[in-house]
């Protein structure tokens, strides 16, 4: 099993690290277009093996993709974020060529890869390589719905003062501030409504908290998080890599699933050896409904401003 | 189990990730002195939880040591690193006031704690630690050669084609580029001498590549490494957590052991619940003892600029 | 962090070996009355210690409580199983002896231990520890909930054909094909109510297949299991020695908690460093009610077969 | 990865723990010949997954090999123990008979499988396999070297009490009391030779504890031993599905190496992803080399007894 990571910057080299910690894979290349740089996250992270006991093997590359041949997972991480006097138009166009050229990349070296998305705007980013590939629909997935529920149910765990591990829960729609649904009225702990332990209050308290989980984080640290998001990455590509048939809310290519079309959205799936190997529709009540379209709406006005002519 | 890391830096909120991961203390509290950033840390930490499956609890305090009361282990790995135009005796004096008072603050709120120091230059600040604070001397313990030895055996099995669990080394003397004695006549691949695969040319490049260790990651990625930093805290602190009776080389105070006096250096422990239990005294070398000699020179002389009446 | 197991059979083993993996503890006793048994098996997991990477050290005792002095947690699988042409009282009253004496030595050495139960008929040999021990109630604990639940967690799992981390379900009640009760209204798959997926024929059969999980393994296997036993107690361990605050079905004192009273049976509880920190009363609906008091009849009927003058 | 054991006795079912505690196959498959057994097995080991945390799917069979189609890997773990009034002949025909009929129906479902051969006498029946089936020669692995160093460090880290992972060691040689020879010239406390902390005497004590360490297991249990067994081969079997590259005695078919000619018999091989990948050669001191020519003797004795026309 051999994965390739690329972007080597704070999130792609926590995906390597969560990757490695895990023992699973063989190898993994982590690759970056700055010099030497993904080369030394890699001897950092090859430094701990011996105190963490893994043996899975971490290289690096500087921009040279023949070293990632024959990966059956890749993780793109690659993408700038918007700088000031950006239009979102201008952002949207340049991590597009990015993606693009990255993805297309890593097929010409592994063409039966599976691509997991990272790079933001996620879902528009995930339906991008869609369209700009031929890789089947289940080997593209985008990554947003399994961080965002790592931290739907870490607000829940803080608001119980339990472990995490208690917990379940999944946050569907766009992987945005304004696009996430957190499924609060299907949140558990140790499969006991929240709702027995929780004010409605304090539970649309951590809907809200969940939404801006990332601007709250990027707020605090003065630059965006990157732990939670590689171990997120991390458990996505132990499922595929192991055939788990394990469920995540994964930003997928719908076609007519929950009513929608021609856009990728985080909805839950089945990923397995064949990456989305199911995706699972839920029936959701009228609230959550009108919800998950509205976000879909966002993220098909995002999808709106690719140019995918060229 | 209780487990402080005194700055949320990349090392120490790496030291903070690596102790949750291991998944053998309750909580692990980290400190800074920026505003809502250790609780940040903290946050983006904790969200993995549900993915890596640790129970730890870790929480961040700005500044707020009322918050680490009761802690059985704290790590230090507060100070600043050089700037343009800075003296060495002025970075020290700097560093010196910092590890001084985390030290004391520390103390306040948990007369028995562990206090491991990571901060720079290590060996001098773990004995000013030593000369300032009652704690027995078993109880002070510089993290160096943790990780000297990690970047030691990181070399050797990037020689052998190895993975590091294969291989076994350790690195004595002063936690810097001049300091390290790597003990390359007793490194091992699964217990045979590494010398049965590798030319005595290509040792001496490990042993000189692991000297530079520190700076050769520096320079690769524009900043100093934090993973393998880390990953060594979390090793020590889990010895001593667990009552392990693990050997590693640490900087402690010598009394007389290898012939030196009134110094930290880093030479061979055993680590349990008392902390430094034993000092292991290895027979060297007359080539080994004079390195650590010159080494413990050299880690005096930075000893000299501290200012020990203030 | 010092646990005793008391009684080295298959369970006793398995305890043992799971807390070892899981490398929290500095210690693990194992003790039994068999000359050189308990040594024999704490000597063979020992032997893994290399090859699984943990450094908890396993010790064994030929009934020699004073190797168990200072532990801070303590489990009792020690029993004889039914044998033909033995009453039922009489097969209680032989277990409730070895119990009784057993926990009387624990304590003697370890005044603050807290103790769980393991040893057959649980709910009662619980009882009689209550009865005719000092310890603090929430220091005495039933595991038998804890394997029923992933017993349960198992049965949707083979339904669904998912991964068990994809599954929450708790079975509450007395320890016995009988007694449990499981909470198949409340179970979930990634936080969906299972009735999305299987019908109600399928949820019953789970149910039934869940309380006679033991005794079909006894049919399969010819003697009873152990793996998931051992398994569940190294859980509520690490609860407890980690200060997780998890919630786990255990067999706890009632005194009015769902209406009952003077008895030991299978409620959720939270798991902290004080053992039992609290009884969590969920809302049961009508039927889940009836199942629990009639359960809870035949445990108070089991516990009258004890003699608790002696 | 898919991994067959065949035999869901101790030993096997130890493999099978192992190997999806270490979570990194997809699918282990237990077969036995004994009606549901090899079935309980799987149930009771998977109703761990849930508290241990493992996604790997274990399945039992009843002597149905379909199941096991398509495996890397498959571990032979089957045949009987010497009754009283059996020859040794009598003993090596019947589990020649048994070692050669499961090759050959795994072979038949998995063409490429790699086999690790467990069964007594272990090196002849590794020798069994390569003359029987036309595997290529890296693909027939014996374990028993690997069990053997375990029991060989436990016993160092026994006499310094230190814990094993400090320990490093190789046994080589025949897998039985009188052929194992234990390097002690070359076994390290964390890279230092254990004669710096132990007397001749004592090291030698280890050694003849060490070759006689199954036989003390089988004392003090009444049974053989089966958790080390279990945890070596999982080492094993993960060192050649993740292509680790890693270290271990096993015992491989010598041509010429070792100055020894067509047997299997324990040395120090590289295990990766084409099973054994390279076959190292020590320089051993002429002591060693008398104990290995002297242990192979053995080994070829036994060999003799095979009927390799059948």
């Amino acid at each position: 099993m051999k994965v390739t990571i690329v972007g080597a910057g704070a999130v792609g080299a926590s995906c390597a690290e969560y990757i490695a910690i895990k023992n699973f894979a063989s190898e993994v290349v982590l690759v970056d277009i700055k010099e030497d740089y993904a080369e030394g996250k890699a001897m950092d992270l090859m430094q701990t093996a011996s105190l963490l006991g893994f043996d899975t093997k971490i290289t690096g590359a500087t921009n040279d993709y023949s070293k990632t041949a024959g990966s059956d997972i890749a993780v793109i991480t690659s993408g700038i974020p918007r700088k000031p006097g950006m239009t979102r138009e201008e952002l949207i166009g340049i991590n597009a060529d990015i993606v693009k050229s990255v993805a297309s990349s890593l097929i010409e070296q592994s063409p039966d890869v599976t691509i997991i998305v990272v790079s933001n705007p996620m879902d528009t980013m995930t339906y991008l390589v869609h369209k700009t590939t031929n890789l089947p629909k289940n080997r593209i997935i985008g990554m947003g719905g399994a961080l965002d529920s790592a931290r739907f149910k870490y607000r829940i765990s803080e608001a119980l003062d339990c472990p995490a591990s208690d917990v379940e829960g999944m946050v569907i729609g766009g992987h945005s501030d304004t696009g996430m649904v957190p499924l609060t009225r299907l949140a558990t702990r140790n499969s006991v409504p929240v709702s027995a332990f929780l004010s409605e209050e304090r539970i649309n308290q951590i809907s809200e908290d969940t939404k801006v989980g990332g601007a709250t984080l990027t707020k605090m640290l003065g630059t965006s998080a990157w732990y939670a998001p590689g171990a997120a990455v991390s458990s996505l590509v132990q499922a595929i890599a192991n055939d788990q048939k394990k469920m995540f809310p994964c930003s997928a290519l719908l076609e007519g699933e929950y009513g929608l079309n021609d856009l990728c959205i985080g909805v839950p799936v089945i990923l397995g050896k064949n990456g989305i190997e199911e995706i699972v529709e839920l029936e959701l009540d009228e609230a959550e409904k009108a919800k998950l379209k509205e976000s879909s709406e966002g993220v098909s006005k995002t999808n709106g401003l690719l140019d995918l002519k060229k």
